[in-house]
């Protein structure tokens, strides 16, 4: 982001607010009450992601809109602002907006800084003064406005970029497991042998995991997607005109193509924030899924030598700068480490979900900014996982075989002819001699004594068939 | 719960298992495996919640009649460990259920244990030796077994614990929002003084975070009672007879009165046990708005006379060991503590979910405790704030009316007759002459100049239409 | 724990407090304020870890004996508190302390069932009768008193129960870095081949961690040794004589032989809870230290036949309920799970240590469980997995020698003969071709060309002195 | 920072590395595996903190001078390397490391990406081709050197960032201690009325609680400011020279002028990153004291007129978009969002630092930025807080004094002269009536009767004595 508070011709011009006048670069688009914000908060360096910021002016111009519908404002005032949150929304001018995240908990500095910017661009527009607060806030607080921009963003991120992420991921994942829908191995429970299971049954639990992700967010849409936009100050609604809200929230939806929704009750609307809270437990265990998938995918490409070597992950770089032609698992790496990034962002969302105080929530920002930027990185690291790893898979089905037909517990299926405990001294046996399960179960007479018969054994100790044995 | 480990009268008798023998309390119902994880884990010294308990004879029940249906087990046989079964879900026999929590992590060892307590409980019954493995638990593996009875468990917790306590919560708290209805008071933001609310849409803001709360649980139940039985080892259902999965799960859902399904799929509902850490979730969820609403009532009780006392909280037991006649919000602080403690379950449940590898996850039996423990917790602190609190509450009405007044955030309706700014110089002088805000706009010269009329002020700065400015 | 607070005989007993009067079991050795708190709080059924109750009777004992030295209680009354004190502190009449964990976040009512306790047992003692506030409770007040005994239960419990549990298991971890000093095998980075390790040096890494546990236990002690004892009701020790706070301290360090100081300002010692977060942190260090050896422990342990392969770890118990024979690591899992606990529990007791306002926090009961759980969990779960699992760890020499000479990383010492990039090639070519690093070289031409001698591959190529270059 | 990825001109060169040939912008300092690097890791869009990479251009430069000293590099290279790292340290280039943090979970990105840069600038300066891994990387590996980079750039943060600003914000405090030492004011516990303390009992608790923090952080350096460093590959140190950690360490301690010392075990120190999980504790308590201190002042300065009211805090911007004349305590609420994102950090720090496997750590990329993170905002905050929040209040000293008489709690002192259960009439009495506790005695006849004289009530109910009663 181009640096705009420190101008390099170092020219600034004087603002006032109701506190007072501030200087502010001559070439910014914001006035006094940004320039003090930028002043009062030097902690990060960052300010709103991106997605929020269009979110915010896609606020201003539904409710400028409708406030020229009702009389609030003039039309052309209404239709300057309009135009001037089109830029924002599509994108210019996002380097006027410098205020930190970590700001005042409502995120007023950076509804300031929405409204000082489109005063400016619709002044220009209108050739009218264009008032930030009486015009651009006109009907609105940052109570009920900075909110809604974070469940608008949200809302947005997760139904337009998350879920056809997964999807797209899932999709993946899905072909495997129809190209080795027959590709026998040994299953592993406890990380020890356990009876066979296909890569593709593996896969297909996989894709499951992915898809049952898509429906977790879902499952939280009609509660993210109600926003408390028409309760201004306090949840009251003061200062708005009659109609205001619906008329708004109906404005945003269309404008947004989003299923916003108007909150059911904005007491619970602004003095609580649970709804972010919950949409960032979905991205959590949607963080652990991915896990235990890449988790799974690491150890199934572990080797080439001295590992499981079931699998081979795609390689994409040199994997060491001492070991030479090594090559690591490095996509499920990331999307580990996204992991862990998600779950720490849900205890900054639950900490911060829970510091309200009667009509406010007052650390907005930030979770705004952790949700956000847990829904980008979930995203973007699912897209890279299907497209550089999953999609590259190559498996050992030789390997994999092999360690099927070599697991002691492929003896399980004789638990029904000879009994658990004599099927568990079978196991014991074999591994304890090396042999085959089946040159176990001869060894120790069991077929010598007619209690199995050769083709019982047969039926019974074929890995493919005891992956479906129904 | 009484130990069965160490007998009083110290005999003792020789139970044998695959490994070999082993010494059981003569007294004990249950046999080898069971001692020797009692021998095992000296961890904690605690075992399965009780719900669990019952929930792995519910299952064991189940199998055994569909067993006994599909020629698996003798009729007798199964209806014997049925009867045995039966016990146990009703409350008798827990102190044979001695495992540690912190045991192996497919809970195994309380499987095995609840296999052998039933089988000797079902031979008495049956007048024929009932085994363990091959009768108790046959066509199932603790794989399976053990992760239904955590969901069976939950599902149960969830559907008729938690959500009754949580609407019974609700209820309350919508008898005091009615109550309550027009009783102004100030709001407040950033816990400074705001535009007027009534203490009864405050009340309502609570309630609906409540019912919210109800509607997370239930978006959650689709996937939290999807159960894995029948897939036993690994998933695939080896050494089930066909047609077992789908039978049990219908004898386990009619016998429960739950909305038990099958899994989708069989390896995603082995492998992973993601729907464990969603409810986890939700219940993380509730746990932050029962600290917001229990915050607002301790900072509303607060004083008597140094604190804002707007609410008076019923007087439950002497507040303080040294200064006498105190009186504190206990309740609001024991649910306070209910919250901490269910969102550290959620950290333990999250990270135990990301446990697993391959065909299975190693750390449910602390899933499972931590999960229904917070259930446990959230019904039973809900019940009581409903009960011992929020019905005795009384509000201070004049004080409250008396706050609204004072507030100097009142002046905001004039912003739209004397504009922003102006209204802001008003405000400020209210408060530094120690005015109201209606004799702050008069000694600014606002009615002498014809800015705004008696009528207008009168009308613009009623505290109570200022509630429902609409 | 006995109940008692459900007379089996039904009889009961009228006591008052400054509220009125209370029924009371007639066998109770408690109070009014004791029953007060059984009815107000039937939230999880669990009171404090019997750790917390004996410090609370350890303070009481100093508490009385210093008022008894001070002339603010007759001898003979402080003389009978003691005696009662040190039967609760022996372990007896715990089963009188009903009241449950999630109770008034300061403890006060814990702090008068142990005034009531003592008072009505020191009433028998001295004859006459003792008053649990204005005798037991002499010169304190809940608010300093309860905290302290968390202080000095945790305090206790690191240096008595976990220092040793975790210096056993270095120990355990110690003799196999000795045992496995030469036992070569391949390193293993991102789980792909790397070059050699010894097993000794990975055991020798992981006592180094316990060690270094230790170490983060003893740097919090200064800290978490500091107690509020002295500043009753907010700090300033009002209603204690001159000299109290310094004497009773010594007295509590004295009779504990912990090294227990007063707190440098007892304002910050009442207010913030801090040095506890701080222990939990170095509890969860330690968790997460315990993962990572118990991860590797489960992976080396895999198989037998489709994993890993280079240990055997212990059999302990049959580890299928269906599959016969099969063995599985039940006590590293079990370690894993108590891992998960701890990182809850820290979770739990940031937020309680976030919950303080002005002169007290009120979350202290759930840190003080909390903590003294992880406490005994970590050490029963490091003692267990000493004995059970580490002292009889087994390691296939051979297998783990063929994989550290099958991993083409061993390639890595020629670097420096010719260079990253050829070897890289002789990496690639080895594994491709399925030969040995040696044999790629060689295939090369690297010898024939005189790149490298037959001497410098020797000496480049031998595994174990690759395990110790210099 | 400025966008190398694409260049602007549109040109390209080719490079290439082990795995063939890149396409890298024509005018990159950087070469083919950072190409690679930034192709396959779209997530994050954000690079390493600059904190870092200045921390590994700093290993660089004195692995290349001890290189260079053991006769493993050429005079020239080696101190080519030196000056072209100097440039780093100093700020340039930075623009030049485009690698994502969501990468290899090595970070043998980023050491590639430093080698590559490193070599391209120094083999302008020395006239020759400077090697990347021949030359820059010699005697290292991503495995010591990543790992080290963090931990030196950790412990520079923390001592010369965080410590400074901690001790700045306790100076602030403490001087509002001394100016407050006798502005009485009432206590409060659980929010209800307290015997009385002083504001500067108050703020020397707060300077006590941030003087502690600094405390913990010492407490954890030993630990953190051990490196690697010299290990590379998997801790033998295989391919350095004799000599060379114990030099690399020690250059790089004279010239950073920080305590890092060589790992005392180099297998825990690249196996594990558990020093890095301790600091981030560390950390998150001093996230816990912040939001303990911020939210005392928050509600010590609500109001003006509905809250508390016993503070000013600074006016520092307008506080609302639509209530005029509100100000708000953005510092505060800015300070409890950082809280609640280092508590966040460090979730993610400690799921990272559980996910190493035998030799390797892999997810040290987000530990190092998480971590980077916190110790930015929280020094950041803790200088804005004490410059722009504490240094300006401004206490309202007849109000407190006021508070502190009307609190009923003033009883207390009376316990020793009336016993605790007279004392408790009074002040119920007090709070009943609207008496003041002196009336209420005198009103229930205590005087009357002689229980109490006038003069022991003037020496009891003097409040600033009850602050300092010993």
């Amino acid at each position: 982001m181009t640096d705009t508070t420190t101008p390099a011709d170092g020219e600034f011009r004087i603002e006032h607010d109701t506190m007072g006048e501030v200087r502010v670069p001559a070439s910014a688009l914001y006035r006094a009450q940004t320039q003090r914000a930028v002043e009062n908060f030097p902690i990060s360096g960052t300010g709103l992601e991106s997605a929020q910021i269009i979110a915010l002016a896609r606020i201003k111009r539904a409710a400028a809109l409708v406030n020229g519908r009702l009389g609030i404002l003039d039309d052309d005032v209404a239709q300057a602002i309009a135009t001037a949150a089109d830029a924002v929304i599509g994108g210019e001018h996002h380097e006027h907006f410098p205020v930190d995240v970590y700001q005042t908990g409502s995120g007023t500095s950076s509804n300031m800084n929405m409204n000082e910017v489109l005063a400016t661009l619709a002044s220009r527009v209108a050739g009218t003064e264009v008032h930030p607060n009486d015009h651009v806030n006109a009907s609105q607080s940052s109570n009920d406005v900075f909110p809604t921009s974070v469940h608008v963003a949200v809302t947005d991120g997760l139904i337009r970029s998350l879920v056809p992420s997964l999807e797209h991921l899932a999709e993946a994942l899905e072909r495997k497991a129809v190209e080795w829908a027959n590709a026998v191995k040994s299953g592993r429970t406890h990380l020890m042998d356990a009876t066979p299971v296909t890569l593709g049954q593996e896969f297909g639990g996989y894709a499951r995991q992915i898809r049952l992700g898509v429906e977790r967010v879902h499952a939280t849409l009609p509660r993210v997607a109600e926003v408390p936009l028409g309760g201004t100050a306090v949840g009251t609604g003061i200062n708005t005109p009659k109609g205001f809200p619906q008329q708004v929230i109906a404005q945003l939806a269309e404008d947004t193509g989003l299923p916003i929704t108007e909150a059911l009750d904005h007491f619970e609307a602004q003095g609580a924030r649970d709804a972010l809270v919950e949409a960032s437990g979905a991205l959590k265990v949607i963080a652990v899924s991915l896990t235990k998938i890449n988790n799974d995918l690491r150890w199934m490409g572990s080797g080439p030598n001295t590992g499981l070597g079931e699998l081979h992950i795609p390689d994409l770089q040199p994997g060491s700068s001492i070991m030479p032609g090594k090559v690591n698992p490095v996509i499920p790496e990331a999307t580990l480490m996204v992991a862990a990034r998600v779950i720490g962002n849900d205890a900054t969302v639950s900490w911060a979900g829970a510091s309200g105080s009667f009509e406010l929530n007052v650390a907005i920002p930030v979770m705004g900014t952790a949700l956000l930027e847990s829904i980008r990185l979930l995203a973007n690291s699912s897209r890279v996982l299907a497209d550089k790893t999953v999609d590259g898979l190559q498996a050992d089905l030789e390997r994999a075989r092999a360690f099927a037909e070599s697991s002691p517990s492929i003896v399980t299926p004789l638990n029904r002819v000879i009994g658990y405990e004599s099927a568990a001294k079978v196991a014991k046996y074999a591994v304890a001699e090396g042999l085959t399960v089946r040159e176990a179960v001869v060894a120790l007479g069991f077929v010598e004594r007619g209690e199995v018969s050769e083709e019982q054994l047969d039926s019974a100790l074929d890995v493919l068939s005891m992956t479906h044995p129904n």
